[in-house]
């Protein structure tokens, strides 16, 4: 059972009972998960932080915060659990058993937080941090990709936000074309940068996401 | 300036940007130390975890969580920074500046933050962890005395309830001597532990800390 648990988790126990204090709630017993979940609970917050430290080089702190909630949260611990069937190996009370607590997200949620204490206490903070990286591997690129897919609009407002900057200015240059095919010449200024950016489309709105990118081109070349 | 404050918080930039950067408040600039509080945050959150994992062996999650609540919120952090007189050293705008924002307890204790987020990017996490342990020892053997200090009769409590065993019964056996000079002694049961401690005090409450003690005593040999 234990083995085949710390296949799917990819990480193998030196000492093997710590994973089993690790899926012992409290509800089953004396030697039960709640200090390998204090423990773990802070592990997995530093790896997530510096993860996204690392992965956002131009991020806010306001950002990197709420990324980190939500990558750490109950919810997301509850999916991991889940997506290693943790229910199959817990070992619960009669009480709880019945009830249904081996689904339930709070129970789910810190025993992964304890399986982290538990392979940081047997493998050290490397093969801890290795195993929540392989795990939130899915997650942390979708944050990537979901970051990246912004409009440019967005992307270049944060930036400058995060430069302490002022924010950009738009405006309409030239319109051509008839009502029904236009043709839009926006130009994106930003206070303190000498250089203009052009942006052009089918309507303003493309007008200026095109000038905005440009300007993200300008500032970070 | 800067190599005087790293004397005084024992730790030798190789790079002393990264503390400079610790040092500036948003209010002062783009390159501010509002990503390297988000860093620290998480790493004294990690090492206090760890710290008093290890020294309260016997505690329970909560005990843990509240002691690490303690040590790592705004005011202690802000007491530790005042040690350091970090507000000397602060870069901060004209406004905070004006405002004595150097003395307040959240400049000071995200700058504290992110000096630890710097050192761990300076010299790795040892280092962080070293400065952290170091500048905490003060906290961390007073709360050890303070756990100490609590009375028997409290730690046999805390005892029993980490180990989920049911509650120590208190029975007066027997009072000697005359109403002004009585001697009592008070008889300590557990359910499920056959040894029953004997105590014995110039009164009820005294002859009841001594007979918790010896369970203790009992239960721990």
């Amino acid at each position: 059972m234990s083995s085949e648990l710390s296949t799917k988790l990819g990480y193998q126990f030196v000492n093997p009972d710590w994973l089993k204090i690790a899926l012992t709630h409290r509800s089953s017993g004396n030697d039960n998960n709640e200090r390998l979940e204090f423990l773990g609970d802070s592990i997995v917050n530093f790896v997530i932080a510096e993860a996204l430290f690392y992965q956002f080089p131009h991020a806010q702190e306001g950002d990197l915060s709420r990324w980190r909630a939500t990558l750490i949260n109950r919810e997301t611990l509850g999916d991991l659990g889940r997506h290693f069937e943790l229910g199959r190996y817990l070992f619960l009370g009669q009480g709880e058993l019945k009830s249904g607590g081996n689904q339930r997200t709070s129970i789910l949620s810190c025993a992964m937080e304890a399986i982290i204490g538990a392979i940081y206490l047997d493998g050290g903070f490397s093969a801890a941090r290795d195993s929540i990286l392989r795990w939130y591997e899915p997650l942390l690129s979708s944050l990537t990709k979901a970051s990246s897919h912004k409009d440019s609009k967005t992307q270049l407002q944060e930036y400058l936000q995060s430069q302490r900057m002022a924010l950009p200015l738009y405006q309409v240059e030239s319109i051509e074309g008839e009502a029904h095919q236009q043709f839009f010449t926006v130009s994106c200024t930003v206070l303190g940068i000498a250089e203009r950016a052009l942006g052009q489309g089918t309507s303003r709105r493309r007008g200026e996401q095109d000038a905005a990118e440009k300007m993200l081109g300008i500032l970070k070349k």
